[in-house]
């Protein structure tokens, strides 16, 4: 997979890229990932890459001109490429664990990253996706591009090792994944439940389901209503739905 | 402001932290940004931070161990500040712009950033909120932590110019932004609208309004909702579901 990223803060990029399972990616070369500095394509004599809205008002805008020009070069550098060019904007559609599924099976992303308080609208012509992280405010689109790109790359084939890549993930079975523990049995007071040192495997994976159902019934009963359930997981689910019942009544 | 992060990647910060608004709010001594190596803890004479689950199950866990005394080192240093200590977890609260504006106005923020496949679950008895930047899955909690210091730092009170900070942005208003442009006028056969370069300020303004509806409309209709409107608004509302619905029949 290719990726290009379209940045005036490059550098930005540098340890996000480097570091941990995204920077293993690219030293196996399994994605090359390059970042251009959009402002070495401006026209302006002054390398300005933005300037004054049209029909007034305070702030300054990203002008078309060195972002079109900046994809004109990528597209002639790899002209036989399928290119996906994602827009970050917090008007976009939200990035979803769908959403990267989706780019992951790309050949060719490149990914702009607005700054200030807006770009010109005529960018939008070149783009073919406008996502957003979410319902907040970024001072640039970097991070968003950065959050994006490692959600897609984990899911190529190659880049996560077998053992952590067939582990079941938060929302690859729709529950919340249950509650976890590693040595020592006992830290700081804090035990490990009895069960899950029992050595009974038919045991653990029952409170496994158990919980998992309860943690997403706690906090993100969504999720429960988009999820298939099989008869036993109906059975957790009603019984989690007393107990924490009990709970509350017993806080109040 | 005081930030602490901990992290098995500190590297991973050395971009994002050195560049653009957040770099500058650094210099300027307006928050205070400190990344802590959890594996520089560990009680572990191999210098290990994770471990196998109990009950068995493939991957690792992170151990509560080293995070724990990562954290009481913070404690030490700074005893007098309250702490908000923030866990990046998929089964976590989402971000929002609420929890961003939040989060400014307390003075210590502590990040803990996870990584391989979960973590010791008593890590959470140290942990103030537990949040998600939404729902999809990444390699690790550092680009959570990343996105949620710049939504955060960003709102602190002389970190963004004024010029900058007095724009409306999207989501403060409740509608989602309206098309700008800036020069030239004509870019590769695209014009800004003539309404724009009028010089008739009610008349820009009501474009913007207009555009800022119809484009929440389009796109986020759910945004609509919610936000309080005038009777002008409306007015604005109702012209826009007519003419975007002869746009839908034009295509159909």
């Amino acid at each position: 997979m290719n990726i290009d990223i379209l940045s005036i803060f490059p550098r930005m990029f540098e340890g996000p890229l480097s570091e941990s399972i995204i920077g293993k990616a690219i030293e196996k070369e399994l994605v090359s990932v390059k970042v251009a500095d959009f402002r070495d394509y401006t026209d302006d004599k002054h390398k300005h890459v933005d300037d004054y809205p049209y029909g007034g008002g305070a702030g300054m805008l990203l002008k078309a001109q060195p972002i079109l020009d900046a994809f004109e070069a990528i597209k002639k550098e790899k002209p036989e490429t399928k290119k996906r060019v994602i827009l970050l904007d917090p008007a976009g559609e939200k990035f979803s664990q769908q959403k990267a599924e989706e780019l992951s099976k790309e050949e060719h992303l490149i990914f702009i990253c607005g700054h200030y308080e807006g770009y010109d609208e005529r960018i939008r012509s070149i783009v073919t996706d406008e996502v957003s992280l979410g319902d907040f405010v970024l001072t640039g689109g970097e991070l968003g591009a950065m959050v994006m790109i490692d959600a897609t790359v984990r899911l190529l084939p190659g880049v996560l090792g077998n053992e952590v890549s067939a582990v079941t993930d938060s929302f690859s079975t729709g529950l919340l994944e249950h509650p976890q523990y590693t040595r020592p049995a006992e830290y700081k007071g804090m035990r490990v439940p009895e069960v899950l040192m029992s050595g009974n495997h038919q045991k653990i994976k029952e409170w496994q389901e158990k919980e998992a159902i309860r943690r997403t019934y706690q906090r993100r009963p969504d999720l429960l209503e988009i999820f298939m359930m099989s008869d036993e997981q109906k059975k957790w689910l009603a019984e989690v739905m007393v107990e924490e019942k009990h709970t509350d009544e017993e806080k109040e």
